[in-house]
């Protein structure tokens, strides 16, 4: 297995995914790389590159079969381990990931949120009810949590990922746009609103200049 | 001017952003490649090669000047304009990025909100009334709005997407887990947790594997 797979090839595995999902649900049994490529707005030659970096799959000239390939994709992405996750910060960001059914459908369970204001904790949550952010390293052991997600203010995003880690958290969905520093073998992913605008405020304005 | 900037280039260009706003607001007046490389967590090589790509800057031995270089970035990201922006999707997340105070603070404003849903219509947020869906392309017009946040459910985004294209919007910050489809100059940026939270599953299942 090649040990350097790109952000932007994990990201095409997780369309593929939801690709091969709609092709079940609609009762497909084999695909093409094409039939990927096309629905992926891709190429043939791209999926099969991206695959290849993961063994072999699928009969030269039959396609792929549709559960399988699925199934095979979903273990690339670790998605046969069902993932705990702690998160922290219970503002308008974080009840909106909370109450976003498609984490849960795909494996993705926040089994615990906690918070810095004292009004916001002992709040029930669904099943979870808010706790002190000064427990996070228990509350983190006591549900064997592997994931963070971090939605606090910039100035405590820091603090509280140094806490997580020292608890045993390896991953971060990090929503503060500051940019933490952690050791090897933590891996974060920044979601930053600010940045994905400047990046459409970016293509707009070189698209701009060309335009008549 | 290079045609193909990479999206990477473009995110650290933001952080570089940032990162002169903190040592302009600490009083810098100067900083090396080296510098702005620490700060970025990135190589001084790779900082050169970003900011090359736009034209010569700095001289050779005395740094970046701080403000100057500030700017210069602003204006490669076409932040020197004021982006008038349509939220569509007056949801949690909607309401989320509403209130998110660092988009107005970097120039992005959203000048009108609309939902399809009737109890949400005429509803008041801050300085603008929730409108109904079904007249977006003369709100895009009165506006005259540039850029369309998509915050609806997935059956929507194309639809929407569709006319808020059609009325002249030509950048869009997509929420909905699916992929849309949109001409030539037309750009997307998607924000998709789940496939945030499936990259670091990728990387925690691959490292743990490392794990003793």
């Amino acid at each position: 297995m090649s040990r350097n797979v790109s952000a932007s090839t994990v990201r095409r595995l997780s369309h593929y995914l939801r690709i091969l999902e709609q092709f079940e649900r609609a009762g497909s049994v084999t695909l093409s790389s094409e039939d990927l490529a096309e629905a992926a707005d891709t190429t043939a030659a791209q999926v099969r590159k991206d695959l290849s970096q993961f063994g072999s799959f699928g009969k030269r000239g039959f396609g792929y079969p549709v559960p399988g390939l699925k199934r095979h994709v979903q273990q690339i992405l670790g998605l046969e381990h069902a993932w705990r996750i702690v998160l922290v910060g219970a503002g308008r960001i974080g009840a909106a990931l909370f109450e976003y059914a498609n984490f849960r459908r795909r494996g993705f369970s926040i089994v615990a949120v906690l918070d810095a204001d004292p009004e916001k904790i002992g709040t029930q949550w669904g099943d979870v009810t808010i706790e002190p952010v000064d427990t996070l390293a228990d509350v983190i052991a006591r549900e064997q949590a592997e994931m963070l997600i971090l939605s606090v203010p910039n100035e405590a995003a820091q603090p509280v990922a140094d806490q997580a880690i020292t608890a045993g958290i390896h991953g971060i969905l990090n929503f503060a746009p500051v940019q933490l520093r952690v050791p090897d073998g933590v891996f974060v992913q920044d979601v930053n609103m600010v940045m994905e605008l400047e990046a459409l405020s970016f293509d707009l304005s070189r698209s701009a200049s060309k335009r008549p």
